[in-house]
């Protein structure tokens, strides 16, 4: 390989810019058409430039990124990967895969960013397959002698995976853009990378409300009659989703509407909607022979067939063109809310049958080891513009993402059923733009069905998926009253929830973060537990080796709530808080920040905790979010002993001119006065909208949550 | 994608050669230095060309070949695979890899060369990552609209994995070499597959013995005394593997004796051998700064250490020179038998961290894709050439290998350890011209242990693999006698064994064949046991499908043994058996072949079967192998109704002698008189060099096997 030179270029405030032999011009930053928020990246604090000592090198075949390592240096993202938090001392491989069981690097979302807990981060735009070495490689020249450890005479130093002091990114490209972001925090590293690619998505409201997915096969009426039974038993939900079967044809798909089963889809979608419900509808990319947009889409098709259906080349406006078409007038035109875009990523262990082979080729010139990397990401956008055109927003599902995703309006999901990998996924994507569901679909016991559930009802989409097993959030009687209590709470967290995400948009802070991006006052020092000496096995662990555990298992909602999710067979967890004083939400315990805790609280209750003079604004439950026009009443609650400030978000909700400003950001103020009475100001609303807020409540000094 | 003209050549008889591409000069063939046993080709069935259809195109970045495939043809080989035995509708990633945990077609042994039950077979000689599509991928153009079936509402029809009627071998370079083999059956084209290579191997007879690996670190005196327990007990053992610990240095390696538990190697050695023990050494590629050897290695090594280790360029012969003086020196000269040659693979699990990465440069010029890939051979030809030239013959263990590879004198192995699978891979290892030991190292349950010890007996290294687990083969006192028995039938079936593997390097056929292979009479038409709808489950499998069993569990030893080993958990089995007569071996029970019959022979006995007519040449069961100059009894058992015809292999045991004729095929004959009486016939030895056997008894009629 022959060296690169490598000249930066400030290309954003805080972004830096270089090119490495000869790029190649599908990416996808460049088939997401990136609009960076350049006036948001100003008003972050400044960022010296953080890689004075990158190298680079290549050949024909590859080109390779040198990046040096710090020996205590921590390194985050890469995408959705459920094994592990932190990629030090690992290689990552990152293709997409449906079924990354493994601890490889392979994803549903591959992401070659990562962030550097120094605070810097580094992206490769590329369609290709990155592998990056987090410190899992080693030059000879490098390598020291005292580094060589007799692994029998010296049990305790030798490792089975040593650790380099440099980071190797290899591209199997001629080259590629890459670019770096500063920042004195990894969360300074993230809103970087976020503001660059947008801005983080702003859902519906009616988005974060509680989606359930009927089983395959339902006919309109047998959806309306389960959408009706959560209203009889006080069940919220605000989406149901349609799996297969709503399609006149699938696997593969017509996208047109089965006629016996949704004889009336108009009037199927609006009689829903006038019950407070919104459609999404699942589909997958592969275009059925019995289409209409079959025969115009042929010759627009990659060269291979999957599942015998069409897969269609997305990066032209042709392809494009004809998909938004049939899905506007199809769906989006009678009040479809948006789409699960399921079998985007394709799989090794099911030998590509649902995906086209790396050689396929594709009228644009792509192939097809590009186009699965990049099929994810061509699905959620032009769906998204779809919405963006008709000045509404969407909010969906998608199986397969990648670099430059957060503003787009997806949350991820897998076949994959392991509850602490669920919560892990959800950690990790907070690195890399992108919203990850740890859905439910079934349990093995009541206690796993409410830990379960009461993850999910603190992450970006709360939802039961129940399409294979027919479950509903009342199928295990015995605690529907812990289910329903969750579901119920989400709703009552709305606002602050909306605002988060508001936030996610115009800063760049991701609403649900993992420890990493506490901010200041989180002690990433402290060990969860004794690392584990793994015991020498020679079939489980031939090479044994050290665990340690990672705070891979819990996560902030917004500025002010930690969630430290149970797992079935859990009495109690260690949670580390960051500093300050703490409140369990549900349970008025007070805990000094700054510290690793236990608690306990026993089936009822997930582990929620508030920050001393927070102030949630919180509405009352309802069994929707509010419909266009309709008020609720806020209920701003403050907690603990010293007074605070928070902002409150509001806009109409719904459509795309919060983009334009029609928005507001209300403050709120809590001030104990010398007489030890507490004071609330909220300033006004925009009169240039309607306030979805009516009545305002003031609850004061509080430790433990009300109910209300 | 550009078409490439393909002009086969006949380069040796029923194998044809072309080129697609610019290949690359550095492959498996052109390191091994295959020389093709033309003489034994040209005495085996002419063959037509196959592959009239294949057809061929590439690109700088990648080179396609694309054959034909009818519906009903099955594809077998590419290696060792854990996971099925039939490939058509898989697709395959042939890369080494120590953890194949997944069915995606990474291995210990990649060999990208397929078998065609309808007899023909093919070859890319590449040391690049081949991705074989097993009729999983579908052109376009070559898809039928009939062939889009509804999953919802044909959810019989609907496969989540459709299968085409075509195969692509995806070659992630510029070209290679391509080889055809013809023949009218699978094991035609095995057979001039191992031909062409060299031939099988042929191990020295304390090869076929027992073998024993004793825990690490172990003294030359604890290695003593462990083997002398052996002789108390009347276990059989030939050879005694030394792990990590024998090493002054390992994890990287010195290839230096230990001087605290070896003080004297040489009389160590000795003493071994006078109580007819072998040793056999365990060692890695990885050099460490302590071994004399690393300065000279240094400048001949790749870029990346492994282990803080050099990972030396064996493809230069200065490097292989350095290397071979040492252990010649240090092991040959002292009379170690041979090697098990450890983490030549590399794993993604472990993050290579036992593997220098992809971009890792190398004095010669290969890359470390291809220094990966090839690594396992060069070790095999490295260690076997030291022998050669000593004229004498090794036996050992390798932990990868790959294409060309039957002459090499290299068992396979792995850190896995599901029993089925190590089974699987036995059959499947005799498509590739590879062997494989389902070793023994601990056990869930005394029965687990006998299964897998009754498995292992039959297999081509009989072993117990106790370095990190502490057992011996009494280590479950109610099972001793079993497992005694056992290893001592093993050494009774030696010369039957032994002229199976003659026959493997004379006619190419492997001494160990799974069932396609068995020849005519196999009925591969039959299924076993109904193929299993599996059950939809969103968590074990959402796209449902169907599995099909395979004989996969099933293998012949030689041409009158068939082995169908039971797993721990079962007490009876089905068995497909060739048409004819045969017999429980230890049973006497008679079946009709051609057939499924079902057996329960009990944890006393693995189901082994012997047809009717075969004589099997035997011997007494003895504590090793003959010794030099050693006579044994032969003991010729006849089974059955039928007269027969047998040959018998005879040579010095433990040179390369045999290589240029010092060898003996003796030819059994038994009749039976119009009296009814048995009579038999063994055609005399030659008298250049001493025959093995002494007395000669013969067993008429058996349908069952004696005790002697």
């Amino acid at each position: 390989m022959q060296p690169y030179e490598l000249t930066w270029n400030e290309v954003q405030p805080g972004v830096w810019k270089t090119t490495i032999g000869r790029p190649e011009p599908l990416t996808p930053l460049s088939v997401l058409g990136i609009k960076p928020r350049t006036e948001a990246l100003r008003q972050m604090p400044e960022a010296a430039f953080p890689l004075a000592e990158a190298s680079s090198e290549g050949s024909s075949r590859r080109a390779l990124l040198r990046v040096p390592l710090t020996p205590e240096e921590k390194l985050y993202g890469l995408g959705l990967h459920f094994m592990r938090m932190n990629h030090r001392g690992r290689t990552r491989y990152l293709r997409v895969n449906s079924d990354p069981k493994q601890d490889t690097g392979e994803t549903h979302a591959p992401v070659p960013f990562i962030v550097s807990d120094r605070g810097y981060g580094v992206l490769i735009d590329t369609s290709r397959i990155v592998t990056v070495y987090c410190g899992s490689s080693m030059k000879e020249k490098e390598t020291a002698p005292e580094q060589a450890i007799d692994r029998n005479n010296d049990r305790s130093r030798w490792k089975a995976t040593p650790v380099s002091e440099t980071m190797e990114w290899l591209l199997p490209a001629e080259g590629a853009d890459v670019y770096v972001f500063g920042g004195s925090t990894p969360l300074e590293v993230v809103r970087r990378y976020n503001l660059f690619n947008g801005g983080g998505t702003l859902p519906p409201r009616w988005g974060l409300g509680f989606w359930h997915r009927v089983p395959t096969l339902y006919s309109g009426d047998q959806v309306k009659e389960e959408a009706l039974e959560f209203r009889r038993r006080g069940f919220p939900c605000d989406v149901i989703g349609l799996e297969p079967g709503w399609h006149s044809k699938s696997y593969p798909v017509t996208y047109e509407w089965n006629k016996e089963r949704f004889p009336e889809p108009a009037a199927f979608v609006k009689e829903m909607a006038d019950e407070g419900f919104r459609i999404n509808l699942w589909e997958h990319p592969y275009v059925s022979p019995e289409a209409a947009v079959y025969e115009p889409l042929r010759p627009l098709s990659g060269t291979y067939s999957v599942w015998a259906g069409l897969a269609p080349d997305y990066t032209l406006e042709e392809a494009r063109n004809i998909y938004q078409r049939l899905h506007r007038e199809a769906h989006v035109s009678i009040g479809v809310s948006g789409y699960k875009l399921d079998e985007c990523d394709g799989s090794e262990l099911t030998n590509n049958s649902w995906m086209f082979p790396a050689h396929a080729e594709f009228p644009s010139g792509a192939d097809g080891e590009q186009m699965r990397q990049l099929y994810g990401l061509l699905f959620q956008r032009m769906t998204a513009q779809l919405y963006e055109n008709d000045n509404q927003r969407t909010y969906g599902l998608v199986r397969a993402s990648g670099t430059g995703a957060s503003n787009l309006p997806y949350v991820l999901y897998s076949d994959l059923y392991d509850h602490r990998q669920f919560v892990r996924a959800l950690c990790n994507a907070s690195f890399s733009g992108l919203l990850w569901t740890p859905e439910v679909r079934k349990a093995a016991s009541a206690e796993d069905w409410v830990r379960r559930m009461q993850s999910v009802c603190f992450s970006p989409m709360a939802m039961l998926n129940a399409w294979g097993d027919g479950t509903k959030p009342w199928s295990f009687p015995e605690v529907e009253h812990i289910v329903r209590h969750y579901i119920r709470l989400r709703m009552r967290l709305l606002p602050y929830l909306y605002t988060a995400f508001a936030r996610y948009y115009e800063d760049g802070t991701p609403p649900f973060r993992a420890m990493p991006l506490a901010g200041s006052g989180y002690s990433s020092g402290a060990e969860k537990g004794q690392a584990q000496e793994k015991k020498l096995d020679t079939v489980e662990a031939a090479y044994g080796g050290t665990r340690k555990r990672e705070w891979d298992d819990q996560f902030l909602v917004g500025d002010d709530l930690l969630v430290a999710p149970l797992f079935a067979g859990e009495t109690e967890s260690d949670v580390i808080l960051p500093e300050g004083r703490w409140y369990g939400l549900e349970t008025g315990e007070a805990f000094e920040g700054g510290s690793v805790v236990r608690v306990a609280p026993g089936l009822e209750h997930i582990p929620v905790f508030v920050r001393d003079g927070a102030i949630l604004p919180m509405t009352a439950a309802a069994d929707h979010a509010p419909k266009p026009g309709e008020q609720v009443p806020l209920i701003l609650c403050h907690f603990g002993q010293s007074g605070g400030e928070a902002h409150l978000y509001d806009d109409d909700g719904r459509t795309q001119e919060y983009r334009e400003g029609r928005r507001i950001w209300r403050k709120a103020v809590v001030k104990q006065g010398a007489d030890g009475n507490w004071t609330g100001e909220l300033s006004s609303h925009d009169a240039a909208f309607p306030s979805t807020f009516g009545e305002v409540e003031w609850r004061f000094g509080l430790t433990q949550l009300p109910s209300f």
